[in-house]
């Protein structure tokens, strides 16, 4: 065996400090969290000299505010086992004395613009939310960061591209072109979102077609995601970098992105292979992508979207205010007229853009234009995110 | 501008509890760690209850255990500055009440095995360490997490592939092969590394020659990094994961990786197009490739290598026994009768793989075989293994 010359290095290296070889060889030996064939979870946390050591989540009651009192153990070492959770990825962190900390014995986090917090998922079955954001032992796409012209905004800019499983055999692609929210970047889909473990999956049982998906950066005032340009390793904020305006939005520049997947991929051309959708800002801008170029996309996804952007009236938004907007009805028009085959609009009930995508049904149905409606529990979460990629991933290119 | 609408609601969902909307718009203003325009660097934690707050980083005094108390100032805040720091990527973590902490207003972190630390880098003036670890404003190369087919291992297996600025123009590269050390996949030398920065700013500076980088995985247990594979989100070991053994080793299955790059890049082939090289368990994966297959490379680097890993014999690792072991003595003979145009050897002082490295050179210079050699302070740590990095890839395919 090929470890023995290890073993015996780690062993004596465990001794000498950290720094001064590293921390190549530390770690401990808590479980956290242990998720249980009932699935429950045990959270264990190693805090000898803590006086409180609470945990924040996602799955726990919200009418606590989703935190709860751990119980100190023997050892120093505090836990907690939740009841029984469904498949699901959940989000967590532990609150020691007050102060947020993350698991120590969990590799596994997310950032959402400034904030890390740790994940875990619940599968229990084939096809189950918890299997579809797992890898699983199925075929894998691959994920790049790809660097492309935006003569439009006058940069390189990076962006993730998708490929699936099986794209260096042959064979032309359709393409999704999948947009995140403000205060995510071209990394959110991929980590937040799963969007390759969900696409590996559907994939692999048929469910979707195999697509190529194109994620983008939509903050136009950024070259990519915090650290990975030139500005340095700055802490994000909500619209991405603030120092600095954009020279173009994301409908004028968005032709450059286009043009440089149909050049570099195996792409399968013209608007019955092209899709969009987006979260949030993304939707805003899947909505005012479709509208701009009417003849792009034969698929078109609205998820929790900012329809309106940079709107400070909020008359625009009612039907009488959409009905009053001759230049916004003649986009509209000629974007129906244009027949896309699914236009998709997916909201929670709770989240706060409800009622301006109510509003914009509204004005579709008196023109009776047609378009497909998925209304979910709660609001602007990633939960209800990733569920609509499922979704709206198995309705294309069919 | 676009931004109005998201001030708006992004005013009003931070009165929201944040799992109700998800931690979109948590975060804090606290600036931590600033680094000053005399590159000493403060170092901020807001944390009102604790008793002691420390910083623990690379750069602190090793004479106290890279351990430094910090000071509370108003508020809550504790603070510590640094003196003025040499160009380099640095890392730190703080503690509080004795207890490890990321800062939680750094995104920038690395992983290392299981264990997270916080990172920054000091740079002064182009071409210093802290200039070629950053993401400068020069073309950027693009970085592929792919998927290649392993027959040897009988596995599909995952890897990092580094194409450089201009590749989709045309042309064929050269390819280094950039191996990881035990604890490590096929993620580290992009993060811990900062294999694409340094290659950007070399080949953007005409320092070193475009050319591919591929970074597979030396784990032969493993498809691929944590998380990234179906053996589902484990918590990583010192050796990858520890549950199976594998069925080859990795010098029997690197042809693999050398036909599905040859198979699928733009690649010069031949000896004269190819180089590895690789960091402790990586250099001796080198060291066992380049003598298994002797015509395949003409650039050979070993970092702080872990010669005749799997040896259990102290005897076989000085100049005597590699004298006495004839099968070796001929695969040596074999690799430098093919006379590879480089042979680099790198290694720290203090490295504990110093002496079986010091004997592997007698046994060299005994028979005349042409290598280089490059000491460094210091020992098994990122920060020689940059280094070594950065000098190897200039002195490639010229």
């Amino acid at each position: 065996m090929r470890r023995k010359l290890f073993c015996l290095t780690a062993c004596a290296l465990i001794t000498l400090t950290s720094w001064a070889q590293q921390a190549l060889f530390n770690g401990n030996d808590i479980v956290s969290p242990e998720v249980k064939n009932d699935c429950s979870v045990t959270f264990r946390l190693y805090a000898p000299k803590a006086i409180t050591v609470q945990l924040t989540g996602d799955f726990l009651s919200q009418e606590k505010n989703g935190i709860i009192n751990m119980t100190e153990e023997k050892n120093g070492i505090w836990s907690y086992t939740s009841e029984k959770l469904a498949p699901e990825l959940y989000s967590y962190k532990f609150r020691i004395n007050g102060m947020d900390y993350l698991d120590p014995s969990n590799i596994y986090m997310n950032r959402d613009i400034a904030t890390y917090t740790n994940f875990f998922i619940i599968k229990e079955k084939k096809d189950d939310r918890g299997y579809l954001y797992s890898v699983n032992a199925v075929p894998h796409g691959n994920v790049l960061k790809v660097w492309y012209d935006s003569p439009t905004l006058k940069m390189k800019r990076r962006m993730t591209v998708y490929t699936p499983a099986g794209y260096e055999k042959g064979g032309k692609y359709p393409v999704l072109y999948l947009l995140h929210g403000a205060g995510g970047d071209e990394e959110a889909w991929t980590t937040l979102g799963r969007a390759s473990q969900i696409m590996d999956n559907l994939i692999a049982s048929g469910k979707a077609k195999p697509m190529i998906v194109v994620m983008p950066n939509g903050n136009t005032n950024c070259e990519a995601a915090p650290g990975e340009w030139s500005k340095g390793m700055y802490k994000p904020s909500f619209m991405g970098h603030a120092g600095s305006k954009s020279i173009a939005t994301m409908d004028e520049s968005f032709p450059d992105i286009v043009k440089y997947i149909e050049n570099n991929y195996k792409v399968l051309k013209g608007k019955n292979n092209r899709a969009i959708c987006g979260l949030s800002m993304g939707g805003g801008h899947s909505f005012d992508i479709s509208k701009r170029y009417p003849n792009m996309f034969n698929y078109i996804g609205l998820f929790s979207a900012a329809l309106f952007m940079g709107n400070n009236n909020p008359q625009k938004e009612t039907l009488e205010g959409m009905e009053s907007d001759s230049a916004f009805k003649k986009e509209i028009s000629t974007l129906f007229n244009a027949h896309p085959k699914l236009y998709w609009i997916a909201i929670g009930k709770t989240d706060f853009l409800y009622k301006s995508n109510a509003e914009y049904r509204k004005f579709l149905d008196s023109h009776k234009y047609k378009y497909e409606y998925y209304e979910s529990e709660d609001g602007h979460i990633w939960r209800n995110w990733r569920v609509y990629l499922t979704l709206f991933a198995q309705k294309i290119f069919k």
